[in-house]
């Protein structure tokens, strides 16, 4: 679009980026991956779980791993929403988010889990561990008790609203770009 | 719940909290606000706009406004996704987003776009002016050329992915909840 624009005091001339980088999947397959794996416990909405792929690719993860009743492709709903991203996100199923837990912290990987509790630390006060997986939550249960037993850390994102939440993508994003941001990964033109 | 866990070195008691504060919708009105104001443009999805209502409610904001054709109360779809933030988030309709900028340029609240752009600040290496109005616009679109030349900055989420675009309220609640961390305003137990 090349205006011109005003950014602060500094005049610049900007265009919006075309959304689709168009990597090619083995080109993309052996870029390096950010330490970072996404473990959803249980989660019940597919178009989370699409959402969450799309976050999963855009942050460039190591892993997103699948777990219990989550949806897994194939998966038309998932189709939808992840807009082309599943094959390009290294996903895998686990029974159940315990034993994902379990996979990495046999591999020297920490696992903290997102969730509102008291005890957890504010998310954007912390510095990641790296690597680590993230464990993400069912949208009405959270995470499961057993699984919270398993985890190394605790984060939650200090709420101000009538209700004690937000959608479990919007935290997604939240927690994991705090997590490239504290290991210095967030710069322009990656 | 109450078990006992560990959280890096500390062993602490937690218990995850409830998800519905459950404060009294005139005390809420009450509430101190955070000086943000989310601006939707052209968003068409319902079901963004209702979570993007719940993440508002989460962040407390001074307003959220509604513009163009954006989906707007009374909408089933809305009231399903924003589960009962509608009541408690102070929301305006505009004809068009030109106009909510001008609104609140007016007075006196700087209004940047979230977009991915060249010429974009990295969204988490800025000082967020306070009162600030945040863009955020359509899903296939993104802001309108004629609504970032409103605008008094622009921020965009460094991305590393095969696609180059998050879904909206991911990208609503990353900006957002950076604006309030700039201003000190997420701490535990708000």
């Amino acid at each position: 679009m090349g205006e011109r624009r005003k950014i602060g005091d500094m005049e610049t001339n900007f265009h919006v980026r075309s959304f689709d980088v168009h990597i090619p999947l083995d080109e993309y397959a052996a870029l390096p991956k950010n330490p970072l794996y996404v473990i959803l416990d249980n989660l019940r909405s597919a178009f989370n779980v699409g959402s969450i792929f799309r976050l999963c690719d855009a942050m460039r993860v190591s892993g997103l791993f699948l777990c219990g009743y989550t949806a897994s492709p194939p998966h038309v709903k998932l189709d939808k929403t992840s807009l082309g991203t599943i094959d390009y996100v290294p996903w895998k199923k686990f029974e159940s988010a315990a034993d994902a837990v379990e996979h990495l912290r046999e591999r020297g990987v920490a696992v903290w889990a997102a969730e509102t509790a008291s005890g957890a630390a504010a998310y954007n006060a912390v510095a990641y561990p790296s690597p680590i997986g993230l464990v993400f939550g069912n949208e009405a249960l959270g995470v499961s008790p057993e699984v919270l037993g398993l985890c190394d850390g605790l984060v939650e994102i200090p709420l101000y609203g009538f209700k004690n939440s937000i959608n479990v993508a919007a935290s997604c994003a939240v927690v994991g770009f705090a997590a490239l941001d504290s290991w210095g990964r967030l710069k322009n033109n990656l």
